[in-house]
């Protein structure tokens, strides 16, 4: 458990030159937060600058012939790179908060006179909420159940709907996604997934899974920057079967002749809405050509090696100063983040970052949240990090904080 | 008519200078479409990369104490500079098209019984689709009105939102915002309002003029950027007696909590909804800043000098050649665009493009629309591309082009 070991894996993996492609001003900072905020490639700085100066600048308005179809062109990439997606199936724009509101709407609106929906009440915030203000309107009932793998007891013929992460965001735990959604399928009901702390991190498989609707952010391990643009999947044979709550003009058919009626556009092109963020996709294209080029399956297989080796110097060091993982022992249950409890989470972790140059999350209540980005995450980060962290935590360095919670997305 | 009287009237405009802040790569293009796409402004360059560089690559994760509350900050100085709205009332985020969806339902929820909205069949699609959208879900007619002059007549009881343009997106026509709202308001309707062709380029008076509701794009003349965040209005009364449709968790009181029920924060911020897009946000902050030094009252004052002298040059050149003004000829009731109507429209548009580095914007089916951005568009320019626009038609130039239009946002 010395740094030796650590420099050894580091020296063994593959995608270790992957950190050189990513801006990384602070050598010293180690960061557990890729899984908030994933790091500003290098490629992008210069892809952004390029678009803002050349395309918006220069080109103008005519740069449109080549934007137009961007939510599309960065969607298929996503679906193949991350999410095992066939093209036409994926759209890049809104926020997760509004893709899961149209998918859901639009789901519910496919299920007339089933009032139930199912959903996980430790699911993010944004999910829930999403789904307690359609309920609300429609007068439907929310069933809670905790966590997917327990969904199957909650199904009838009353559920219209069922919704999941397919990572849960505090303890990082992989959703049977393919069960669930068959079960789901079986009551009659449409499965909705919220990949936004598994895209980039574990190989997602939409498509073979036989997912009905799926959405989440780019921000994380997709690196497309604060409030990228989200992304939304509909299945393809869903796409013209259930209507899309919002009608915005680029969802039309013929956008530019501005006709009277709307006239849905074939394909995801009509789950669109409003103008396409740009910049925002811009930058979510350059996240995923690094996803592209690293590979998906050598982004898990890294994750996993960097979890476990995480997960072993907890045992060695942190269990024994009370705290426990919160996640699942098994790497492959697990995506790329590690759940560490401690009844005094929320006070180390503001230690960690005023003393110790270490970033991690904290998901309430307990929850010191370590995000492993594979692409940027070393080795030696993790011992590092999980050294001042043992530090901190055998010192009592907690009673020096404050200990009113709050913290950043 | 001669050159030289433009020239005049560029070296008397107290607002020349302003034109310098932009990034012009190009002085022979004359560029007629800042109501499509506003030019870049040289800060916005400097500002993006910052927050890139600074914000995202170095700061990460932390720089969220400072971004976490843009969409009010920014809404705020919009709110001042361009729309006559009080602190607290605007935020930014989003799309045009989501936000005008989020305050039409919510609009709607508050009128339960009332069956109709009324509208223009000539506003601008997305308004159009998004009020076609939510018609259909709730079983609503839509009652067409040609015009937000005509309304009067079309009110009743049965009326649960009007909604109209303030700037008509072809004619430019401005709409008399306060007496509409107000027979809206006797016939217990609310009114919702698009602003997208009117922030920047009038004043607006959202709070004197007793507006409910409005939204709008920030990518025309304020500059934002292609597919920037849009902006949404509540007035204050309203912001917490109608209930947002989505409920996301920027909108939640104790976000970071992340607690279990959905409890909306206090004014404006509950009609956000997801993750906001920083870069995005940061841009709109940039192009309003230019507003701000500025001044909307100065900037209003070239736009109508700017309209009113493309107007007279149309007279001399133009209508001999069988272009019309499809725009009030008074300049106090149009914003700052100019319809010049025309059965080859389409055509020239073209070839102004292709032949005459001078870019128009076309609006189906014979508008020939000319965008007059009082911060970067010259009385010259104004000679100069319609001068280069009277060539093209004494030649029949469209003659050499396709008759099938398309055109870009």
């Amino acid at each position: 458990m010395d740094r030796a070991d650590a420099e050894q894996l580091d020296a063994a993996d593959p995608l270790a030159g992957f950190r050189d492609e990513f801006v990384i001003s602070d050598e010293h900072l180690v960061y557990f937060d890729g899984n908030s905020l994933g790091r500003l490639p290098k490629r992008t700085v210069q892809r952004l600058a390029a678009v803002v100066a050349e395309g918006w600048g220069d080109r103008l308005i005519r740069s449109w012939d080549d934007w137009v179809d961007l939510p599309e062109r960065v969607g298929d990439r996503l679906g193949r790179a991350a999410l095992g997606a066939a093209p036409g199936q994926v759209a890049i724009g809104d926020s997760t908060t509004i893709n899961l509101y149209k998918l859901a709407a639009a789901a519910l609106d496919a299920r007339p006179g089933r009032a139930t929906v199912v959903c996980d009440p430790a699911d993010f915030p944004t999910d829930r909420y999403v789904l307690a203000g359609l309920a609300q309107t429609r007068g439907l009932t929310i069933r809670p159940v905790e966590g997917p793998g327990r969904a199957g007891a909650a199904l009838d013929d009353d559920v219209a709907l069922v919704m999941f992460s397919v990572v849960d965001y505090r303890s990082g735990e992989i959703a049977d996604v393919a069960s669930v959604t068959a079960a789901a399928h079986r009551a009659g009901a449409l499965a909705l997934w919220d990949l936004s702390h598994a895209a980039g991190a574990i190989p997602a498989h939409l498509d073979d899974w036989n997912v009905d609707l799926a959405a989440g952010c780019t921000y994380k391990y997709l690196n497309g920057g604060p409030g990228a643009p989200a992304w939304l999947y509909v299945r393809r044979d869903l796409q013209e079967q259930l209507v899309p709550p919002v009608w915005g003009w680029f969802g039309q058919r013929d956008q530019f002749a501005m006709g009277d009626r709307f006239d849905p556009a074939p394909g995801i092109r009509r789950w669109l809405s409003g103008t396409p963020a740009v910049l925002g996709i811009v930058a979510v294209e350059s996240g995923v050509s690094l996803l592209e080029e690293a590979g998906i399956e050598r982004v898990r297989a890294k994750g996993m090696a960097l979890t476990s080796y995480a997960a072993a110097l907890t045992g060695e060091w942190l269990e024994p100063l009370g705290f426990t993982i919160g996640s699942p022992l098994d790497a492959s249950r697990r995506g790329s983040q590690l759940a560490l409890v401690h009844p005094e989470a929320w006070r180390l972790s503001r230690a960690l970052i005023a003393e110790a140059a270490t970033i991690p999350d904290f998901r309430a209540p307990d929850v010191l949240r370590i995000g492993l980005s594979p692409l940027t995450t070393r080795f030696c980060d993790v011992w590092e990090g999980l050294d001042r962290l043992r530090q901190l935590a055998r010192a009592r360095a907690w009673e020096r904080y404050d200990t009113t919670p709050g913290a950043v997305t």
